[in-house]
């Protein structure tokens, strides 16, 4: 079944995909309709935003991605920064732009995992704008969410002799990518071949279903832990690493084999015959939280569950390095996933 | 000069684009530069957030639209929207998809037309995204804002018997669209010719520049003014007045006779062959203000200038309509621009 978009028009689209949206959030005001969203942060919070434009072709391949799964990745890594501030979200707005290609089903199906994006997360859709593309879809996500006075946590608070901690694990999503492009090759043109994904069912869901660590941030806060600098891991570890140690003003020493990663990252890595502390440092998407702490937290941290301590922090004049696992040290060079720059190709 | 944008990269661009910007707002405390802006924002204020997509070839045409007034109009059109809560825009995050058409040169003069905006208006940019796309340009905005708790305005709290008042006059931006695409047509391929715009200056700038009624909220704060309902015209007089009435579940009656027209968009309307009062009721992108007031407040209004009382608030029965110049009474029909829709051409 396809409905035509222009059968609904813009604000029959709108009513269409937002007509059961509830508000939850005590510091969601007043939603979609209305010329803005309302909202009412009580003054001991501090409001977060955090804003993302994706488009089709350059972030996501809608031969592989399901709708659903982008409509909840596209909300997920809004979410992403919100966390890596130390803050909770509370509320995003959705702006998307079709083009014919597109019937009303298909924006259903993305805004169901938008829905249960915000559902799982606890955010409320507040608002948005619904226009149309001459070629492709763009989705522009704005997550609205709050922080404790005080308890905001930047990029450039790291101080040398801090631990630099990281959670989950590193390299999947992007052996994930690989492996959706390789089967997107091989079955060009023929589709009735399934591709047989068993055994890295973990990678495919990094890569289309990530999750941002609420966990991790819930767990800091039970352990009275306020990290001195965060960020998410989005463009790759070692791009993370390299912004907090610039605005830190401050070096780092970051150990190869403490780097987490999963075992079916490392299966698939062979099999691309690929180097695996490279996917793991610049491969991108993982959504984990990249953190620094004082090392009188050692104890604590080092017993969470989840967090793996990667190195310390250092002088600034001592640079951003990497000890590999045979001792040597070599300078980190973020080579992290830019999508400008990919534009050169 | 063209520098081509790979060559600086993501962090490059933004870097160059962003260097100076500074935050003057209170409410602005961390800027440009972490995973999420942080603002903080009084206990007594409502946080307002509205949000802008716009795609090439459907929202402008760079043809005739110069990059700088581009970003003027981007980010002004966010500013109309939080006006039209009865508030007050503060800051905004600016996102960006650009194929490489476009050069660093090219991105520095739409920012400078952003950068403009926001100084004429007392807002900061405090985020965004900058990413590329396989065709055009992409420019999604979102604007936050602070309104006095309890003086917010919606669009739904119209009352039976309130006067309908709207500020400037209507359909110039529409007439200013219709002369940029008839020279658009006449000057094809023939790039010496200059068009000779004398005389329409005025609906050039309402189409290229519009501004935002900052002076009208002003102006009734001024006055003690609190509107009933409020909505900023954008996509036409008639479509704005159908969500008022909607959402207040009242009827109006707007007379032909008393709605706000320029000289040189009724000159261009005769020269056209267009009707008048549907350019002034279906134009769109008036950017200006359409609210209601109670009855008692007729007094103050019928003397501020550049507010034309254009009709009144009925009973929800009595539906919308246009008393014409004759005296007929006609079903007001929400013809406006609907992006969607035109998708179908």
């Amino acid at each position: 079944m396809r409905t035509e978009i222009a059968s609904l028009g813009e604000f029959g689209l709108i009513d269409q995909l937002t007509k059961d949206i509830e508000l939850k959030n005590a510091s969601s005001k007043y939603g979609i309709g209305d010329d803005a969203a309302v909202l009412e942060y009580p003054a001991e919070k501090e409001v977060l935003v955090s804003t993302d434009l994706l488009m089709e072709g350059v972030h996501f391949d809608l031969t592989y991605v399901p709708l659903k799964h982008l409509g909840y990745k596209a909300a997920v890594v809004n979410f992403s920064d919100i966390y890596a501030m130390n803050g909770t979200p509370k509320q995003i707005t959705v702006s998307l732009a079709l083009s014919k290609r597109f019937s009303v089903e298909d924006m259903e199906e993305l805004y169901a995992g938008i829905r249960l994006a915000c559902q799982q997360y606890n955010v409320d859709i507040v608002g948005g704008d619904t226009t149309s593309s001459l070629t492709g879809l763009a989705i522009s996500i704005t997550c609205i969410g709050e922080g404790e006075k005080g308890k905001v946590v930047y990029r450039n608070g790291a101080k040398d002799t801090d631990l630099i901690c990281v959670s989950g694990d590193l390299g999947a999503a992007y052996m994930g990518l690989q492996l959706l492009e390789r089967e997107k090759v091989v079955l060009k043109g023929d589709k009735d071949i399934q591709p047989d994904f068993s055994g890295k069912e973990y990678l495919l869901e990094r890569q289309l279903k990530p999750e941002a660590r609420k966990d991790i941030i819930e767990k800091l806060a039970a352990a009275n832990i306020v990290p001195t600098s965060m960020i998410d891991i989005s463009d790759g570890l070692s791009s993370e690493l390299k912004h907090i140690c610039k605005q830190s003003n401050v070096g780092c020493r970051v150990y190869e084999e403490h780097i987490p990663i999963d075992y079916q990252t490392a299966v698939m890595a062979e099999e691309f015959n690929m180097n695996l502390s490279t996917c793991a440092l610049n491969g991108g998407e993982d959504y984990e939280l990249l953190f620094t702490v004082p090392i009188a937290e050692h104890g604590k941290v080092s017993e969470m569950e989840g967090i793996r301590l990667i190195g310390h922090i250092t002088k600034p004049e001592l640079g951003c390095s990497l000890v590999s696992r045979d001792g040597q040290e070599f300078e980190l060079k973020a080579q992290g996933w830019n999508p400008i720059a990919e534009d050169e190709k």
